[in-house]
């Protein structure tokens, strides 16, 4: 499991006076960011590597609003590993570690101009199955 | 059913060349706002209303990638509709309407400043219900 | 002059229950590429074509406050055109054609992949000239 | 001056590969955020308290563009202080402590729901004088 954190800002908010619902996707998408870069650079793949890693699916269930300054926490475990794509799980926690959302990314593992699907990348399924 | 319609900007896109993920539940929220114009005014609702419309699931299945400039329509219908909640589907086509992204999001119906459920208020029934 | 119209969004707003104000630098931007899009295609010039047009300065003045389903209107001229540059003036109005917000946008004229600045590609300048 | 950090995400690139310009605007006022919670609580000011410091001008130059997984430092300080307004500055550099962008706010105090300028609130002119 990945821990990541990030403060509510008053750009995640709308004017109902909480987080908008699609920024916990972001959110969610920076932690998996950060957990990329702390075994090999996203950077690296997304501008040279051949492989690319679209979401071809994502879901979240929220069930406690966020509001400014919340100091949430992100918590990233992998969900499925298959051939060519693989699931992760974000459990949102809020200030006070209660459960605030539950977001899914599905991610297909993409040879670059090309839409086939293909094995993972070693480097890759080493560091999910780190999670 | 309600058509909307938008073009794919470039704050839409990401470094990837395509449109992020999140973007599409916004766009799809963009669609929904849209609609309860066309009935009722969303920031009466918000603003003077008791009733609020918390989004508590959404998800998306993406199919092809949008990139900028492209067309796309959004075509909101009615999922299922409960007592104290609804769903709503949204197929977004691109520019030769093919099938890019199906989107859903479920909405509680609440009073103002309490979680507890409650009845729909007419006026947001009826219009749903023409959806 | 070009007009451009957009509709304040619920993801446009923060929880102070105005729009945020970097929006109003994505709306502007929105009304530019609406622009670019009447004349010639923006994303042939970014993906084609051989310049790109970086943008060096911004600046807002705000006077109203912009709220959830205002229908925004924004009128876009050219300000100062020089060898390798030219500023795009945006008035942002609301609903009473009240002016809410003034930006301005600053580009350069580049040859991709390098910072050399270049003169202007003629169909873009004909087509900024007809502002 | 206030030492903030933030990494550049997918999410605030475009598909010309770099930062789009409206985001560095976001990130300076996550800067804003940090520092005044470093302070006082802003959530404090904007939901309880009697005054509002909305933005009223701001703008950026843009000298080197910022791509995905650079590690930012923004470099805040105050600027001329007046009797109901103050000006912030912020100097983004990039992973090699380089210029990127210069971006300056301009925030008038006024009491809420009111658009009279009224003198500073104490904590706030301590805060902003210790920058």
């Amino acid at each position: 499991m990945y821990r990541y954190q990030e403060i509510i800002r008053l750009h995640h908010t709308d004017a109902a006076g909480v987080v908008f619902f699609s920024n916990l996707f972001v959110i969610a998408h920076n932690a998996y960011e950060s957990f990329l870069e702390s075994c090999l650079s996203l950077n690296k793949i997304l501008s040279e590597g051949s492989y690319i890693l679209p979401i071809v699916h994502a879901e979240a269930d929220y069930s406690l609003p966020l509001t400014l300054s919340d100091n949430i926490t992100v918590e990233l475990s992998l969900g499925r590993i298959g051939n060519a794509s693989f699931e992760l799980e974000y459990v949102i926690k809020n200030d006070n570690m209660q459960i605030a959302a539950q977001v899914k990314t599905v991610h297909a593992v993409q040879l670059k101009g090309c839409s086939e699907k293909k094995p993972f990348p070693e480097p890759l399924k080493n560091a999910l199955e780190k999670l």
